[in-house]
Order: structure tokens, then C-alpha cells, then sequence
């Protein structure tokens, strides 16, 4: 269990840091959605190592191959197989991962599972699991745009104690990618990126916040019971890895404020019913309505750092790990595509549910 | 789609807040765990309105019926069938709601779903439908106790701006029945009394944080992809009316620390091995470690309030909206055993999972 | 597991033979299909027992109530939940199973799998289970009927050695309904009749076959791989006790001819594609092509008979199982609603399942 | 929809028979189940065309690859990647398939179903679709046989005509692998081999029946509604393209037997619980009962004939189909190992599900 997500948009990814390669199967994609292989590619390159010197330097092209399910330059309604192999796996840099377990990593709670491992890298629970998401989620985008011009974008809001001051109704792609750290706010970017890069150099790392926001959602997707839009979005977000906590509209800030001064109160706009204010995020009662969709993800500190840690080996003796090769100080940039992902995901499957009822 | 929750303990919970009733149908439950109506009812009764003063007024006992899957005290293996009938609906307090949307609430999103509605109460979305919740979790409660001794608490933690000291490695179940605030924290809880009494007279509502934590918990439980532990217990929580947010462990706090502050150090005792500190919230790698498992739940102030608030007619002309009748200014003290209960049904479709696996 | 079917029109039933009542939640029935009790009604009637000396005399009126989901006649989109309480069992009736496993029941199965078991008659087993899948299936049908005026009708075709001659294009549900055997040939159903009266006499029982034809599908009905319109059909009236086969189209005897034989035509005909022949009995390749669907289901004769049987206690001893009470010589009279309630439940599940696709 | 198969052993196939390949992703595979490519090759190779002059002449090594959840042997408990490119794809000769709709293929109802189809052969209906099958059904097979010593056998029963004589309970997998046709029966197969041989020479087709058995099944397997293990079998073997009926134990012979003829008596020997007769087919109440599974499924002559054929192009006008090329005179052959394949799949999954519950 547990590597299918999605009711009806469904996808499978398969792969370990260190194995052949790795890649995700999509089923219950409809026909005729226009997908090159270079929106696949673009997604990859933002989630991609080595984008910078603030990344890991893992350095690979993550070329993905379309093998199946698109023809002709449109999707054929049959399953979408895309796959990436394996390049730079450097499983010499693992070999003291056999014998210690790295604290805060899933090295133990594997092998409390399962009882066997492969201890080169991270198995299952790597980053590198991500490629076949995000290929999906490149899926997932088109369809949303095609059909209707949704539109999800995703940002670093904060690093540390570094807070970017973004507007979310407004941040734009062009503007996340043009700098490495995907903060829109270019001051709070310079500032992150010089943290971060200070922090790599000492051998420690960092976490932060990562805001998604999500437009032109039609009113009337998600459900009101268990599979609330929110719900959904909120495991989509704590299935990705490092990421600590989740938060929609108001969130937990929401604890400070009376019902009165909360609630979002109605109006009519152009035909249209519009909220006066958006404390909701955009989701009332478990289903869209119409406003924006805002919600943010908390990321702790990459695990990995290159610093001596206190730990045990498998068979429960004391040691000390001493990492040794790259560590990632801090992955909320590349965890900016991922979140887009999990999100065009988990809309995609609520936007073809909703079809069923209503178009 | 979405009134059934779970993989392999699967639940389907039924019932608007004003049709014949409410309940939930259990499938998947092995045989053999040892169950009585009284198991059910304790549960019911910690959810149930009327509690005391601060909370709604609706006078129903709630009373259980099983009728079916139990025999003998114990389940067969087949659908155990739940229900409470509903008695003190009181359709006319709700008439207004035909006439205009409620701020906050699911009555204008239901609509844009369906273009069909019970416009008598909340229906799906109502606090009423966590009752088949409630009834479920009792007996996924009993047989995560039965086989394995886990153990879930849920209180209060924060009201508006009170907060209560409690450590989540000692608080027992009685400590939060002590008040009907279900703080464990006396004097927190007698604050928070007084802030929800007042409010409550002022016809404004307030939010908070539940705190829920899971002990004697095996190593092993979750997956590290999708199906991470956290994930499904942050879907969980979040398909809780008026659920704004969730963190696990150190959650949003993470952001501030460092890797090298944040990482849990693993060591061995008594042939376990541990963690010393428990900043992963007793998850890692979507994995349970043995730790206790603890996390946090941001409820919003509650929509209904006794103000007048402007808004629109389902036409979308400008309306004002002057409710009447019975309102919940906080729903924090009977969210517990709703936090409680979906922990249970997560935990248990968890535990099952790795039945399959390891035992 | 097991009580659950449907991917989006999902259905749960619940209920033993001797517990409190039986009955189903549907769950993703869309909003705005009309259904009234009397639908409902209607098709349980045709199953109950009673109807005439040829079918077991259990007498219950098996009244439904509809708890939830419907609401000024129409479906809210919510789970719609229904029942029927028992009121003729007899558990007296069925003392002796506690000691004797009844040959070609579940009794010797269920304890195998459970270890433990309601030995007050068939429990989930039981024919009784059936009234919760055709009273989902009376929903089902409506909504095919509203939509695509889809009609199902199903019918006795054979018993033992009587065969009736009833061609599938025009038999009418009226037919089926004006004899207790349900077999739409007049003579046939007279000589069933007698067969079934006396065999009923001799305390013996008889199988026969049930044939389906399900007219106005729309093209495209279906999938290709596992999914396949007439393998979700095969599931489903395998799962109906006392089925041994399923066969559609020209089925066992499309063994006898050749390719250039059984091949299906097509032709052009008012701007639609037809075939000449239906030897594919409505479907090609998984997917529905417009044509009717025709398939038989083949019925052992039923396990409990009135006359000694050699068998074992539960602790393995050789001993002799003299029933006594009640017994249905021939389920195949009552089969029938429960054959068309199935294929209803699948094809509404198919159908919800191409709205995402194409419409 | 429709590419994933099981519910805790899940498969999804992918790939068209002229994309650029075919693979399956395994999920749910448990941990430490010893597992190599040459087990897979194997039944590759069983499926494989070009076996014989009697089959059809693709010429494809069909060389699988694992590219994850294998090390050192044994498998990770994360999926399984597994895959066969495609070498011998001819899309020339399935030129004229773009102009005229090939009877009894799923050319139009996937033009139905979809509006939008890859010409270039039989798209997702394709027998090559099974390969995927046969890969993951290589690992079933293996976990079966570790854990319980479970072995499936099926064989080449009938074709046309001509009917092998064999006894279920002692034929081997080495006597259906010494010829060809995979009958068991030697003077039955060389009539089978000349029958097929001079119907492929006509350029025409033929059907049959293949029948399987599966021994060591542990008592406890299935479930009493839904998913009851003939039913979940009926589905998988409908599933198979060709495949137009399926028939357990007593089948549509039971139709002629009496109760009192076709109950099979319990008996006690050796400590074990046992049936005199097993009419049954190993299943009893959806539960196998630790007999011996037996059922059978026939299979239509292949669509694909070299003969000119009537039919209509996708705009509706008449026109002859006249195919070139190679076809497969009789699919049973390689059906053989397709058919164990979904059994063990079924099996396997409905395996681990009663772990959950009784182990």
C-alpha cells in the first residue's frame, strides 16, 4: 500500500534513490489533454539537484521519458507511464548508513516495518521518490489549465526567521523563478540565499514556509465529510517529505479572532457571489467557493547535515555518524514544485469527481 | 463519494442533522474484539451538546443503537451498523437559512456542488454527522487497547488566548473529564470557562487548540509515500468541522531551529531503541518510532453566531442575515472526542495494514 | 473488507440474518435523482419471501425506511441510508447448526476465517443480505432510467431440465411479473411451477438459469483492462449465493464456432453503428457498443434441503444434520430482482464513471 | 480507471501494443519475498508469441527489467517496477485499422468511450496489455508458494470441439509444458495442434475452454458478499480479453443436479475438516474451504481472421476489411499462463487481506 494516490485521477510512483530509476504510472488521466514531453520536463528541472550552490549537488539531468498513454501529442485515456533513470546513485557515499542510523531520517522505522532494507539512500522515503509526483502533477497542471485555466502557484514564504512579504493574489510564476531561492520578494530572496548558503557552509541546514495559492477554482469542488478539498490538500502536503505541519486560510492564526470578526461575509459581484474577506481560503465547509485557495506548509530542517550526531547501529550499540559527500541545506526551494504538484493532484481528482455529479 | 473513510477498517457514516437520524456503518472490524453498547455510549456522551452551559443547547441523548456485527459482546468480522435517531431537530430555527447564505458556513459551497439542498440545518456538514464518527472510533479504540494497549488523549490546549500547561507525555483521560472545558490545565480551564460564558452571552464564538497524544504505539505503523502516518492523521483532522490547520511534533516551530537542534538523537534502553527528544512527533519518514505521537489541531471560532451579519439570498441579492435560536460558542471541549475518535479509526486502519506485513 | 462495492456509486451493506435488521448506505448517488419509497418498495417486494408456495415462507414484510439522502422526493447528493428491520427470525429454527455444519453453506468457511460466528443462521450469508443490494439497486435504477433510459429486466430462463423460449430484444418486465416463477414463457413457467411444488414436497431443491438483458446503454460504457464492463457484470452476479457461472453473448457456446462465424458484423444504420449479430452480447473490448446486454447466470440448486445429511460438529465428529423448518426449493423466482438490482448498481457505477470522461 | 488491479496486492499495467513499451507497477508486495528475473522470464516466455507455428508470429524476446523494489534477491515491500520495450511493433500493418473498424475488436466502443485512439494496433485492448499481468502474477505466484506452498495449475481443457481428458487433482505444470497447445492430455493435444494448424492456414479462428486448478489453498480465504473469492475470480477472469464465460466447480452442469445430488458432505480425516465431493470447487459462502479451487472459462475464436469482413469506417460508411499480416488462430495456448496469473494475483491479495484478520 501506500505508493497510489487519487480516487479517480490515480497515479503509482515507483522507485529508490538508488535502484534503476524511477517514475510514476497515471490512470484515470481523460483523453485529449494536449501534454509534450517538455511540460514534464520543465516541472523536472525545478525539482531537479544542482539548480544552484544553496542545493545538493546530486547532479543529474532527470531527462524523463513518456513511454506510454500519449499520442499524437494528446493524452489517449489509457494509463501514462514516465519514467527517469538513475545516474549519479553513489551508494559508496551511504556505506555508514548500513551501520548507523541517521537520526530524523527513516533508516529505523524501515526496518521496524519492514525488516529489510535497501541501505543505499533513502529507499522510498528520498527526495528522489518526488520525480514521479511532480511528472504527474505536470499532467494534473494541464488538464486544470485546459479545461479550467486554474492556476496553482507556489512560493518560499519564509526561511528561518526570514519572512518574505508576498501578496498571494497576485505573485506570479515569472516572478518565483527568478531566483533560486523561489521567494518572489527579490530583498527576503537575497537575504535567504545568503543564510542558507552561510548555513551549507557550516555543515547544518534549514526550514521555512512554504505558501501555495490556487485561482480560478470553480465552486463546488471537495466534499463535506471525509474528503473535504482541505483535508485532501492537507495530506497531499504532510505526504511530502521534511514538511511538519499545514495551515489554510486563516489557520492557526484563526485561534485569535472571534466568530465575528472571522467569519467572511458574502456579497454579489458581476452575477457572481464573492466573500468580502478570505479567511476561509477558499474552501467552506469542505468545497471550494470560488475565492482563492491559500494554505501553507511548514518544513523542518533537512535531516541530512554534515555535522558528527550521537546515534545507534541496527543491532541498538551506541556510535557516531559522521556524514560524509553532499547534504541539501535547505529543500524548500525545491519543494516549491512538489507542493504544486500534490495540488494539481488532488484538484484534478476533485475537479473530475465533481464532473460526475454535476456536468 | 466521501462518506467513507479508511482502507481496510472502513467506515461510512450517514444522516443530515434533520432527517430520520444519523450513523455509521463499520466494515472491516476483525472478529473477536470485545464490544458493548456502553463502549459506544461513554463516547457519544463526551460529543453530545448540553454538556453544560457553554455549549449547545440541542437536547438529545443520543442514545446508540448496534444493529448489527456485534454478537455476544464481541464482533462477528461483518458491518457493524450504528445509529441514533435524531429527536430534538427543530426545523423552523433554520428557516431563515432558505432565504440567505450563512457566512462561513457550507450552505452557498453545497449548493454550487449539487444545485440541491436540505436547507433544514447543516446537513452533511453539520457537527451532527461526527456522531457515526465518534460511534466508529469507540470500537477502533477498543481494539487498538485490546491488542496493542495504544491510547489516545485529547483536551484542550489553547482558547482564544489562554493556554493551558500540560504535558503530553502524563495527562490521563480523567484529568480532561474533570471540567467541562476539557482542559487539563484547572486553572486554564476555569479561565477559558469564563472567556466561553461571556462570549457566549455576547453571541460571538471563539477558536482554539486541541492537543491529541498516542502512546504505546509499535514502531512500524505508516508508509513512507502517500500513505505517511501523519499524512492520514493530518486528513484526519482536517476533515473535522471547522478544522483550520494542523502540526505535528514541532510543526510550525520547526521553521526556527537548525538541523543540528532540531535532529532526535537515537540511543538504546532496555533493548528499545529511543529517541531522546521527540521533535518528530513520534513519526519518522512517514513511519511510527515507538515515541509518543503527538500533534495539534487549529479550530476556528464557530460560524453560527447570535449577530446579525450582512450577506446574500441563494438569488444573490444583499441580505441580513438575524439568526435565532441555539448557537455552540466553542466547539473545542466536544471537537476531543471527535480528535480522538478519527485517531483511532487512522490508527487502526494503519495497524491492520501492517498486519498484513510483519506479523 | 467485503461489504463495500462500487468505485463512485458505492454501496454498503449491512446486517445478519438474526441481528436487529438489515440494510445499505449509498454512498455518491448523485443529487436530484427523484426516488420515492414506493420505488424502493417495489423491487423488495419482488425478493421478499412468501410470495407464493413455492418460495420459503419466512413471512416479513420487510418494509424500508429511508434514513437519510433524500429529500422533498429527490436525492441530496448525501448517503442515503436504509433499512428493514427483522421481525420473523427464529433462531430456534437454527439451534442445530450450532453443533452440525450444513453441507454447501458458509457455516464451516466463516469459522475458518473469523473463529467465530452467529450460528443463528446463514449471517452475512444469508439470503436476507440481499435486501440492502436491491434496494440500492432500485436507486440505481432510476437514475439510469432518468438519465439514458436504461431498462434491465431479468428473468428465469431455465430450471433443471425446463428451458423457456423468450427472446431477449422484446420479453417485458410485465411478462416476468405474471407468474411466481418469473419466467416469461407461459408454458414453461406452468411446468417449472409443478417441478418446483413437488421437488418442494420431496424436501429437495433445484438450480436453473437466470438471463439479463440490459437495453438503451450508451456506447462507451466500460473499460478495457480489469475494468471491463462485462467483468465487473461476471463480479457481480458471482457474488449473488448460490451462483456457480456467468457467461455473456454467445458465451460457453462461442466455443463451437470459428472466428469467421462469431464475429459481429458492423453496419450503418440511421447514422449509428450497429453490428448484424450480438454474439458479443453488448460489449467489445470491455466497453459497451450500443447493443443490448445479454448475459446468463447459472444457479446450484439451493444447499439447504429437508432431508438427513451426513456431516461434522464444529470439532471435526462425524454426525447427522436433520433439518427441520422452512426451506426455499428454488431461489431463482426471487433471484431475479437481486440479478437486476446487481447489474443496475454496476452499470450506474460505469456510467457516473464516463460522465468524468466525456460528457 | 480501469489499470489497477486488487485492493492490498495492487497492480497497474501500462502500455499500448505500439508505444514504447509495456510494464506493471506492483504495490503492496510485502517485504522478504525471495524473487528474481528468470521467475518472471519464465512466464514470460510462456505468454510469448512465436512459441509455434500455431501462434502468432510477433517475434519479441520480451526481456523483462526490474527497476525497483528488488535487492539482493528479495523484495523491498516498495513497489515493484517491472518492464518489456517494444521491438516488433509493425505499425504498417495496421494501417487500413485507421479507415474501417475491425469486428468484434474494441476499435469503435474505445472511439466510443474516448473520441481519440492510437491506430496503430489494439491500443490497451491488446494482448501485449497482458504482460504486465503475467509479471506481477510471476511475484503472486511466488508469495503463495513460500508462504503455503500454494500452486495454481491451469491448462488448454477444449478447443472447438476436440475435449482433453484430465484429472484436476494430479495434473502438472510439466505435463501442460510438453506441448504446444498446453493440453495435458498428449492424443487430445496432437488433435488440438492439427485442428488449430489447418484453421490458421484458412485464416480463421478457434475457441475453447481453459481450466484451472489451485491446490494448498488454506481454509478462510474470501469473503461472504462482495468480494467473495469465485466472484473476485469471475471478475479477474472476465478480465482476460476473449474471455466470455466463467464457470466454478459444478458450474452449469449444477443446473441439472438436485440439493440432495449436489451438496457436498463434510467429513473428518486426519485432523481436518473435508467434502466427500467437491462440487463446491473449493469455495463455499465466498470462503475457500481448503479443497481444491477448480474452474474453468471459456474463450471466443480471436477476432482477428484473415478474411475479408463487412464492416464500417469510423464515419459510417460500409466498406470490407481486408486484413494482411499475421494473426493468432487460437489464443488458448498463451492464454494459459495469463489465466494463473490472474488467479495468483486474486488470490495472493485476498491472502494477505485474511492476514489482517486471523495470523
Amino acid at each position: 500500500m501506500g505508493s497510489i494516490y487519487g480516487r479517480v485521477f490515480r497515479i503509482t510512483t515507483w522507485g529508490e534513490s538508488h535502484g534503476g530509476g524511477v517514475g510514476v504510472v497515471v490512470d484515470g488521466c481523460p483523453p485529449r489533454v494536449e501534454i509534450a514531453e517538455a511540460d514534464i520536463q520543465f516541472e523536472l528541472d525545478r525539482r531537479r539537484p544542482g539548480q544552484s550552490r544553496i542545493t545538493t549537488q546530486r547532479g543529474e539531468a532527470d531527462a524523463v521519458q513518456i513511454l506510454s498513454g500519449v499520442f499524437e501529442g494528446k493524452t489517449l485515456g489509457t494509463p501514462i507511464s514516465m519514467m527517469v533513470w538513475n545516474q549519479d546513485a553513489r551508494p559508496q557515499d551511504y556505506r555508514e548508513m548500513q551501520d548507523a542510523y541517521r537520526p530524523s531520517h527513516a533508516d529505523y522505522t524501515y526496518d521496524a516495518k519492514c525488516g529489510f532494507r535497501d541501505y543505499r539512500g533513502g529507499g522510498r522515503a528520498s527526495a528522489r521518490e518526488t520525480i514521479g509526483r511532480v511528472a504527474a502533477g505536470a499532467i494534473a497542471k494541464k488538464l486544470l489549465r485546459q479545461w479550467e485555466k486554474i492556476e496553482i502557484v507556489a512560493y518560499v514564504k519564509q526561511i528561518y526567521d526570514l519572512v518574505g512579504e508576498i501578496d498571494p493574489k497576485k505573485v506570479k510564476l515569472s516572478q518565483v523563478e527568478k531566483n533560486p531561492v523561489r521567494c518572489p520578494d527579490p530583498q527576503a530572496a537575497q537575504k535567504m540565499f545568503e543564510l542558507i548558503d552561510k548555513t551549507r557552509k557550516e555543515g547544518d541546514s534549514l526550514g521555512g514556509i512554504v505558501e501555495c495559492v490556487i485561482r480560478n477554482v470553480p465552486p463546488g469542488l471537495g466534499d463535506p465529510v471525509f474528503d473535504r478539498l482541505e483535508a485532501d490538500l492537507a495530506k497531499a502536503m504532510l505526504s511530502i517529505p521534511a514538511s511538519k505541519g499545514f495551515e489554510i486560510g486563516s489557520g492557526f492564526s484563526s485561534v485569535l479572532m472571534k466568530g465575528s470578526e472571522h467569519n467572511d461575509l458574502f456579497y454579489s459581484s458581476k452575477g457572481r457571489i464573492r466573500t468580502r474577506t478570505n479567511r476561509s481560503g477558499g474552501i467552506q465547509g469542505g468545497i471550494s467557493n470560488g475565492e482563492d485557495i491559500v494554505f501553507r506548509i511548514a518544513f523542518k530542517p533537512t535531516a541530512t547535515i554534515l555535522q558528527p550526531q550521537k546515534t545507534v547501529t541496527p543491532q541498538g550499540k551506541n556510535t557516531i555518524l559522521k556524514p560524509k559527500g553532499r547534504h541539501d541545506p535547505c529543500v524548500l526551494p525545491r519543494a516549491v514544485p512538489i507542493v504544486e504538484a500534490m495540488s494539481a493532484l488532488t484538484l484534478a481528482d476533485h475537479y473530475l469527481l465533481q464532473r460526475m455529479i454535476f456536468m
